[in-house]
């Protein structure tokens, strides 16, 4: 076993402030690595309860449904889609980046008969628009809290309401936005959402918090015809999950993803939410302010960003795959470029949960400012400005 | 941060000697452990790279469409019936436990035909009622090679050379016997396959090891419905995993899981694949005697046993349930309850990957006899017996 004790391949440091995974503190990555015990095991039990607990939390909702699912952020997107519509279901859905699409797409592949509200690719859709979109009657209505691709928040509002009204479902897919960008579920009218937990929750990629409330239930009661997935079926999920008097075995959860997913809300609801989404307001200012510093502006307007992800346009005169590929193989530093029609146009820099603080995004400016050959003495001052002006602050 | 850094609720240390998760050893909780790096960091391509050969070498094939699916044992399930099974296709599947009940299950969520060729609990199905059943003409047989309820191994012999006369599709679920049975996946004609990383590969759960060749990829790229599930989307799921000249983002892999699967991966061609079949046929043949001599008599016949799972019946005069927990509680050690018509009266026991060897056995023994109140001695020395003798043994 001498190879084993030795193995190749351990992958480099890297500082993470693309657009996930963002980087997991050490707590995480030791929790990730506590021994695998089994899915039925009672000390089993008192951690997925103790998850659940801090996800609501974290959620701000008060739904009992509330749970990892076993796999990615997509994977969370195809529960939902899955789980809450039924083929000809009229769904209304809010389309302003690559995440919209890809839900436009599942909505389709459901067989649901979407209404596509758009707007273009970093902007906010006006809520009026998707109210009128509700007019017409609907099912269901979807929209993306974080539009990852743009770095635009969605604003949420009358959306919970005007779907009630109409009897119809209210969901979003608040992957980015979770735990870094103000959001409570129950008050905002959300009947069921997914996140992911490489974003603002520092946890490696892998699960998909999940959450439901008694109206999405009801609605995935009454189903005409069987959710497709058996794998991704709640009703057989949740039978696990909540199991009263006895967990009935469904699938192996992913145990040690549950570990580390349980610790990254455990330090997400010592800092407190609303600290939180402070602190990540705070840090995207500062970034931003620092890179407009060196000619990178960014993308959404103001009032409409989305605080864990700051999109910015590349200087035309730079050849961005080129700097970027700087920064990850001479200084460890990842940043993601554009997708679709903003591919080779953007940047996309992640501000999320440990990646938003000072001394990470010093470490980013100074790279950046090196290898674009400028002086980054103004760019850090602006940085540090923004940050409170004192250096030696643990931010 | 003082309360992160002695995080509540770690996980007491167990023998996993259940149906799963199996014993993860500790290279592979380290590599788990490693830093989290981007899913589209050219280190982690070097990462994918080595983990798909190395899985290729394990599954016996050549195929090029080798990967993990980001969900756990039964999101292979998902994904193979989801990619290669239309609507309206006529598919044989062999039902003989749990397992294929829930492949019968998953084969109508998706609408296909399904034609079930049955076998009691406990036993194999003939190979024989397989092609007979195939010769009223089908698009795709599925069977389930180790049925994870029962203990059993069900015998492949023709099956893949039957499909492939009707022009349809073999496909099994391998999901507790890939590393621990005998199975050579090109060898016995199989278009594709699923498996689990938490039984012969002591990888914890999270990932499905997947494989397809070319046969079933031909399936898929004439389907005329596209795939229900974006997430488990074959054709967009290898555009990353394959991604000539560049791989194109899909969803964000399980970074960390990838790591430690590699890491299980390259420990099982360490020692190699014949060896290790042989090891885990050596490891059930020591534990059945050592239990016989304890009242509990192997569920499936000679010839028909599964290696890397024993299921044996519980004598009539325990109470199963208590002694089960006494096992879990008092010695650390998980043993699995019987599932279906066996609930209460079998048990399943793990014999998969480094669970498959004398030291863990002896320990399971003297803690059976202990709680059953009888003398360890006669078991023990079968056991030891049955493992050549020395107790000094590395075994």
């Amino acid at each position: 076993m001498s190879a084993a004790a030795a193995p190749a391949g351990r992958p480099p440091e890297r500082l993470l402030l693309g657009s996930g995974p963002s980087p997991v503190p050490r707590e995480v990555l030791d929790a990730l690595a506590w021994p695998t015990i089994g899915h039925l095991d009672p000390a089993f039990a008192v951690i997925m309860d103790d998850l659940a607990e801090l996800l609501r939390a974290t959620f701000a909702t008060a739904n009992r449904a509330t749970l990892p699912i076993s796999g990615t952020g997509s994977a969370g997107m195809d529960a939902l889609v899955g789980n809450f519509v039924e083929p000809g279901d009229r769904v209304v859905c809010g389309v302003h980046g690559l995440f919209g699409e890809r839900m436009a797409d599942q909505l389709a592949r459901a067989g649901a008969d979407v209404v596509r509200v758009e707007a273009e690719w970093g902007r906010a859709i006006d809520p009026a628009r998707l109210i009128e979109a509700a007019r017409g009657g609907l099912d269901a209505m979807v929209v993306v809290h974080g539009e990852t691709s743009t770095g635009v928040a969605q604003p949420l509002d009358g959306l919970g309401q005007a779907c009630r009204e109409h009897d119809a479902l209210f969901m979003i897919d608040c992957v980015t936005s979770l735990a870094g960008h103000p959001l409570a579920l129950d008050d905002a009218g959300v009947d069921a959402a997914f996140s992911g937990t490489q974003k603002c929750l520092n946890v490696p990629p892998g699960l998909a918090p999940f959450t439901a409330g008694e109206r999405a239930l009801a609605k995935l009661r009454a189903r005409s015809s069987p959710v497709r997935s058996w794998y991704f079926d709640l009703s057989l999920v949740l039978s696990y999950w909540q199991g009263d008097g006895g967990r009935a075995y469904h699938h192996t959860a992913p145990i040690n993803l549950v570990y580390a997913l349980r610790e990254g809300l455990r330090l997400v609801a010592e800092e407190g939410l609303e600290a939180r989404w402070a602190r990540h307001r705070q840090a995207h200012e500062a970034l931003r302010v620092a890179l407009l510093g060196l000619g990178f502006e960014r993308l959404a307007p103001e009032g409409e960003a989305l605080w864990p992800l700051l999109a910015v346009r590349v200087p035309e005169d730079i050849d961005e795959a080129a700097v970027r590929r700087m920064l990850l193989l001479d200084h460890g530093i990842e940043v993601s470029g554009g997708l679709g029609p903003l591919a080779g146009r953007a940047w996309r820099i992640g501000v999320m949960g440990t990646g938003a603080r000072r001394q990470p995004q010093r470490r980013l400016v100074s790279a950046l400012a090196g290898a674009l050959g400028v002086d980054p003495t103004e760019a850090l001052a602006a940085l540090d400005e923004a940050w409170g002006g004192v250096r030696a602050s643990a931010q």
